[in-house]
């Protein structure tokens, strides 16, 4: 850790067994932790204005720095003002590494894959990953790319984020131990080249967080925990893949946290559902990111306590044709406040924008009230029950 | 005119040559005009709530009588509160009688081919017009559907709108003058059959609005005209071709406005181009609807004064991949108070939900100023001048 102030500070101000409250401080300003980072993958969270991103209380987005290198390209961005400019969005932004995306190309759809979902994808042709970096055809124009540990960083200098990721390779989840181990080991030589470039070129006051790897192996996560926490980073991201069900991502973060500095603030990388996230704060995580809430919208999906259920209602499905509550008794939220569940299967049903732009702003709200509350619950020392009631349904706003 | 107090009235506050401003008082309260109507045909304005039509100042929307009865159908829409109840839009709502859905199903994309953009389409099979209604087959299940005069005011009864429109025939533009002449005459009879429906029938507080067609056809359009403001309506609206060009438009509403009874509201159907509304509102037209402002806004234009333009801007366009300026200097939209034309461009090449939500947001801004402009250049005698300085460049919200 190199902990240098002007660039980040986080300072844990309750904690609650491993459950911990926080406040991280950057160039743009502050992030109350545990927090859920809204993806502006393109520059913008789809469907929400970043004024309105701001209005729901959000403090960080994450952009997405291939993506971005490839169209507008970061020289554009950084003569707009950088991402923050660009965007219109002067709270803080993390930018991740562009590592997922490269190696979803070479693995082929890591983002399911991941997770276990489905089997080793093939290879796509035109990317190579060598010790130097990985080459790959953009998709836009099929212009030759090129993203290593000093592309990576340079690309998120320019785009200027207050939270810049190292670059790794994402280990995928069909890899086999040797192929994960000596894949951790290339992160951990390729961090040490970003903190070096860094160094030299950086913004002073852009942050960077490592990445531990060691994907579904308690000793390799370990290891790379170790490694990652030695390094001179301002935080620390936990990416890779984290096992095909809950039971071996919790074995996998219990494997994780207790070695990593207990004075970093700590990100997991990707994840957002529910469950997972009260079972992350549970254990520590400070920040997560995730696609699902606006996704979900987008296909007509609530988070929403549902008995027996995975925290969605599918709103295109026929039982909630006439149905006067609304989504989510109580939540704040427009959708819920003025509109019924009958109403939302019709536009969900008829793939309405303004059903789109409803069930994003309902998913943001659920989502920005469950680490608020978790947060409170932190500070009044009661974070397990706060857990107990969400999962039992209880709406994270009144528990 | 029946001009029955109940249902609905209109109080001219202005005049100003033939513009005026007034006020229509329904039973869900006034809408000041001149007023454009924003289109929320399948009961959603597409991509913003009812909150924010509300917040952009709109006092009036349009529902679609022919794409609410396929779906979710009328008998629903009545179970949930009517269709203020079920989109949660308290303020009034006037729908279209369907005529213009069945009448494009027979001739086949009426939408373009009214305007003189193509020629006659072919009639589509399914589609059977006679003196008792209009026989379809529904698009969406195949089932077989009839509507009629008394079937449209029947389903608009059931949607519970404040002004329902008579069920007319939208003659095409390629019709000869005989077939106008008949299909006018068919619409004069269908009206008397939707007043008589209606006094038995429909509700106390619904006004029902006549529509005159007639064509390019002055000699029609005066006879029209004569014929909907003698019969019991409670306002007019002008439907069918105007035209191919504007000449031939102004010369369709010129022929028109002398012969309709001075103190009826009248409603211009279809038609939203910045120029064409300030023509209308210089002839008495009160209010106006039409399907472009948002729809442009989904393809990436904005409503904008260029130089030579039709008040378009295509910001796809690679001109405007590095444009720092907002889209419309001075306008109160967040797209412009916040963001850039290159971040609008970039957003509008990528098709990212949030670009179409901007211009959304700056579309029906720019809308609702162009009336409220007009309105205050009414009251204070200066309408020419204003209409003069917005068809110059000048923005509606400073002239």
């Amino acid at each position: 850790m190199r902990r240098d102030p002007a660039r980040l500070t986080f300072e844990v101000d309750a904690r609650d067994g491993a459950a911990r409250s926080g406040v991280i401080s950057t160039a743009h300003g502050e992030i109350a932790t545990p927090a859920f980072i809204p993806l502006a993958t393109k520059a913008s969270v789809r469907g929400v204005s970043s004024a309105e991103v701001e209005a729901l209380g959000y403090d960080l987005i994450l952009g997405n720095t291939f993506h971005l290198h490839l169209s507008p390209g970061e020289e554009r961005i950084a003569a707009h003002g950088g991402l923050h400019g660009f965007m219109g969005w002067q709270r803080p932004i993390i930018t991740d590494s562009g590592g997922f995306q490269v190696f979803s190309l070479a693995h082929g759809g890591v983002a399911d894959e991941i997770k276990g979902r489905r089997g080793p994808g093939e290879g796509l042709a035109k990317v190579k990953i060598t010790e130097q970096g990985v080459k790959f055809q953009s998709l836009l124009d099929g212009s030759d790319r090129f993203l290593s540990p000093e592309t990576s960083m340079d690309i998120q200098a320019k785009l200027g984020s207050d939270i810049a990721l190292a670059f790794d390779e994402c280990t995928p989840f069909h890899a086999d131990r040797d192929y994960t181990a000596h894949s951790m080991e290339r992160t951990h030589r390729w961090l040490d080249r970003c903190l070096e470039w860094h160094g030299e070129n950086g913004p002073v006051r852009q942050a960077v967080f490592g990445i531990v790897q060691g994907g579904v192996h308690p000793e390799l996560r370990r290891e790379s925990a170790e490694a990652i926490g030695a390094a001179g980073v301002d935080g620390i991201s936990i990416g890779g893949t984290l096992g095909q069900g809950k039971d071996e991502m919790r074995g996998v973060l219990e494997a994780t946290m207790p070695r990593l500095p207990g004075d970093a603030a700590v990100h997991l990388l990707g994840i957002g559902e529910v469950d997972d996230l009260l079972m992350g704060i549970g254990l520590g995580i400070d920040v997560f990111d995730c696609a699902v809430p606006t996704r979900l919208a987008r296909h007509g999906v609530a988070l929403a306590p549902e008995p027996g259920g995975r925290f969605r209602i599918d709103l295109a499905k026929g039982r909630y044709a006439d149905a006067d509550e609304p989504v989510v008794e109580g939540c704040p939220c427009e959708a819920c406040r003025r509109h019924s569940r009958t109403y939302l299967h019709y536009l969900a049903r008829g793939k309405e924008l303004t059903g789109t732009r409803l069930l994003t702003l309902h998913n943001l709200t659920y989502m920005r009230a469950l680490t608020e509350g978790g947060r409170k619950a932190i500070v009044a020392g009661r974070f397990q029950a706060y857990a107990d009631a969400v999962m039992a349904g209880g709406p994270p706003w009144t528990a």
